[in-house]
This record gives structure tokens, sequence and C-alpha cells, in this order.
């Protein structure tokens, strides 16, 4: 027993061989029933579901790994939960963040998968240091979205992530900064779940955060910033219909950081000024 | 010549000998001054002044390091600067980002650094799993703000890791999540900039962000969330004198994460609906 779990179930530590690790679907759902919420996990289990699992992790001392070929998780006490979803295929995609652009600054898990990958499916931010970590084996493949130039359609990616995985290859989908902050990290998330492969979340360090902090602006500071604002400068803010409130913005938070804002800087600027900033 | 540098001061990859690295303050204020910034430099070094350095790096092609006994910096094109500051010493401090827990998402860079570090001083937030990846020889200090418990004064935690640096150690300063995020980073930088001892700022993955995407929330998402915020929930809203705009924030931004907020949470959820949350 690992913290109140079944054993076969609930392995700690990867120390179990496989065997043990790939329990049948009866051991899992015993251990989910054993914490209460099974009907829940059984009925509905995606990636935005993952309270009966981090139930399960909660009760454990260390790191956990739950997995079977129907749910997978891993996880850490302090570190969460990482991915939670009905898989039916045997490859796996992994939404790594690149971070800002130096390959000291991905974490050591997107390092890990970086060098384990058969695919590296990467975005026009990804600076080339990082990319030079793949295994050099990693097939790559840019689907960026260059502001004036090609664009793969969103569309496209989410389907070479699937067709991928469905292949049983090792996908990392590799985006600049964090996959979830102007990512679309969320949008191919929920394509993944909906097409029930497996995916596992590593996030990455912040551009909104790092580079202010490089350049020697910390974004919160005791008595001078309190608050700080991440926004889109993508839309036009002159234009009807953008969903920025950039008249409250401007004096609701203490440090503002404008991603992807180089062209609307002007009027970004003036918007701001005009509403009191 | 490395992109343009005098090759004794600005040595590509740290390919060329130590020696040759640490050059005279004489070669290195040349090669400022070939860059047309040197005065600058000169005058108000600090680390809020590294456009001189910048535009150093800028000029080369790939990872560069520039150090003598008076400045010190790191920076990749990709990455930017790590620190600029003229150093009275030889120790170093290390203000290093732990992550939210999982020692996974640790950064390389901040990995790389408690393996070497003699002193690894700690706050309350770093999990036990990330300071076990510490040289077992690294000497241990914790410095935590414990909410109802004891508090080591920010003045003692500035004066440790000074003297600690001007006794020629690698001090790790390693706080939970992003120092520059709610972490005082700022002001330990400050202080160390004042007492001229050399640091490096090492960002890591701020719980505001990850620990939302773990739980299925990504902070942004196109055509529901164009922005977020991160608010410190340490101060009371219903008491005077808060610096946080709770009535203009509850309809600023699309996604709000509030730290350090389960004592206020009650009386903040308030203040945001009466505000038209």
């Amino acid at each position: 027993m690992v913290g109140g779990c079944n054993e076969d179930v609930c392995v700690g530590r990867e120390d179990l061989p496989v065997e043990h690790r790939c329990a049948e679907n009866s051991a899992v759902e015993d251990c989910y029933r054993e914490h209460g919420s099974c009907r829940r996990v059984q009925e509905r289990c995606h990636w935005l579901e993952s309270e009966a699992l981090h139930q399960c992790v909660e009760r454990t001392a260390g790191p956990v790994r739950v997995a079977n070929c129907l749910f997978t998780m891993t996880a850490s006490p302090g570190g969460g939960t990482r991915d939670v979803v009905r898989c039916n295929c045997s490859g796996r995609v992994f939404l790594v963040g690149a971070g800002p652009g130096d390959p000291k600054l991905l974490t050591v898990r997107g390092l890990e998968l970086l060098k384990q990958a058969d695919l590296v499916v990467y975005d026009h931010l990804v600076s080339p240091a990082v990319l030079a970590m793949c295994a050099p084996t990693a097939q790559k493949r840019y689907v960026g979205k260059e502001p004036e130039g090609r664009r793969v359609s969103q569309r496209s990616i989410n389907r070479l992530l699937v067709q991928a995985a469905r292949a049983s290859k090792t996908v990392v989908r590799l985006k600049g900064g964090d996959p979830f902050v102007f990512g679309r990290g969320g949008e191919e998330a929920l394509e993944l779940a909906k097409a029930k492969v497996a995916f596992e979340l590593v996030p990455g360090i912040s551009s909104a955060l790092a580079v202010p902090a490089y350049a020697g602006i910390p974004v919160t500071y005791r008595k001078l910033a309190s608050s700080v604002a991440i926004i889109t400068g993508h839309e036009d803010p002159t234009k009807g219909g953008s969903r920025v409130q950039w008249d409250r913005l401007a004096t609701a938070c203490d440090t503002l950081v404008c991603l992807m804002g180089v062209k609307t800087l002007p009027s970004i600027a003036k918007q701001l000024l005009r509403h009191g900033r």
C-alpha cells in the first residue's frame, strides 16, 4: 500500500515493474472508488476532471504515477497533476513551454522530453538553441505562424498532433514561452482530449515575466506594484469589437505587460494615456 | 574577433581560457567604447543599466560571456541578459526561482546552480523535493516568512546574502515560483547591487500561471480570455489604504489570479461581485 491506495495501481516513484503500473481497468476503478469519486472519473474523465486523481495524489507521501491503458497521470504533491486523460492509443503528446529562448531556461522536464521525442512540432518563436537540444533522430516539423508570412492553420496542427500520437509516436508540441499564455495550448489540449489522445502539459518560463526581469524590471515590487496584467497587443485597440478593456486596464493594474504589441504600440499607448495612465 | 568585439573581452561560448575572459578593466572599457556607450556603463553601472552590454550581445552570433573583476554578464541572443553588476568580491548570489514544487519544473540553469552552491538560502514555499537537488556539501539556511510563525526580517536576509558573497561563497537564493513575482527578488537584487555584489537572476515557473494550467484552466484562451492579471491577496480589500484596485480589476481583465489570498478570499470575492464581476 502507498498512502492508502491499491499498490497495483498507485505506484510510488516508478520503482514498480511496468506490468504493475499498467493494471487492469477494474483495479484503477477500485482505487478511485476507494476515494469516493470513481463515478465522476468514469463518466466524465477528461483533462478538466482531475479532482479524483488529485485526491489520490494528496494521500501519498511522494511523487506518484497512476497509469493504465485508459487513464494516465503523473503528479507530485508539490507540483500538481500533469495530465488526466482517457486515451485510446499508445502515442502521447507533450505540450511543452520552450521558455523565452535560452536553452538553460527550459525546465528539466521539458529538456528530458525533447531528448525522448520522436517528433517535435515547433512554433515560430522557439529559438534554434532550444531546438538543438532535441535528439538527433527526432523529426522536426515547423508550424510557425509568421506575422506576414506563411501560416499553418490551427486545424492542420491539431490533426498532425492527433495523427502522430495514433501512429504511436512520442510527440513534443514545443511553444515559445508558456503553452497556456497566448500559446493556444488550451485549444490544442481540448482537441487532444476530444480525440482521446493522452497528453501532458509542461509549463514554460513566460517571456511576459522573464523579459522584464532580464531588463531589470521586477513586475511586482512591495509598496510599488501589487498587481501585474499580461495582455495581448495583437488586437488593434482603435478598432471596434476588441476584447481588451484598455480604458479600465489603464488604471486597474500597477504593471502592464503587453505581448505581440509591436505594431499596435502607438495606439495602445494613446488609449492608456487617454484613460488616465 | 567575435561579432565585432575585442576578443580579449567578449569571449564566445566560454571556450577561451579564464585569463582571457578575466581581462583588464581597460580592455573591457575599450569594448564598451567601441559600442558607443562606455561612459554610461562606467559611471552608472548597476543592474538596471544593461543597454551597453545588450548591444554587445546583439552583435554576436551565439551565447556570449563578458566577465572581468569589475563587470559580469551572461547572456544569449534568445535569452537576454542575466546580470549586469559592478562587483567587489569573488562570491556571487544567484536569485533562483524554484518553481511551484515539482523538481522537474526547475529550469536547467536553476538545477545546475543548486548543484554548485556552497550556501542555499531558501523560503517557506520551496518544496523538500527541490531542496533535495542541492549538493550534499551545500549549507542550507531556512529564512521562510511563515504566515503565523517565525519571520526572518528582510534586512537579515539581505545581510546574510551580502556577507556570504563577501566570504567568496556561491550563494543560491531560492524562492518559490519566480523571484520577481511577489518574491521580493527586486528588493534583494537592489540590495546586492548597492553592496556591489555580483548576482544573476534565474526566472522560475510561477505558480500564478502553472497552477491554473495543472487544474486544466488556461489563463488565456482565444476569443475567451485576452488578458490575465496576477494580484496579491495579502492585503485585506475591506481595509483602507489598499494598493489593489479591486473595483477596477473586477471588469478590467478576463482572468484574475489571486496569490496569497486564502484568508482574504471572502472579502475579495465580495468586492469583485459588487463591482460587476
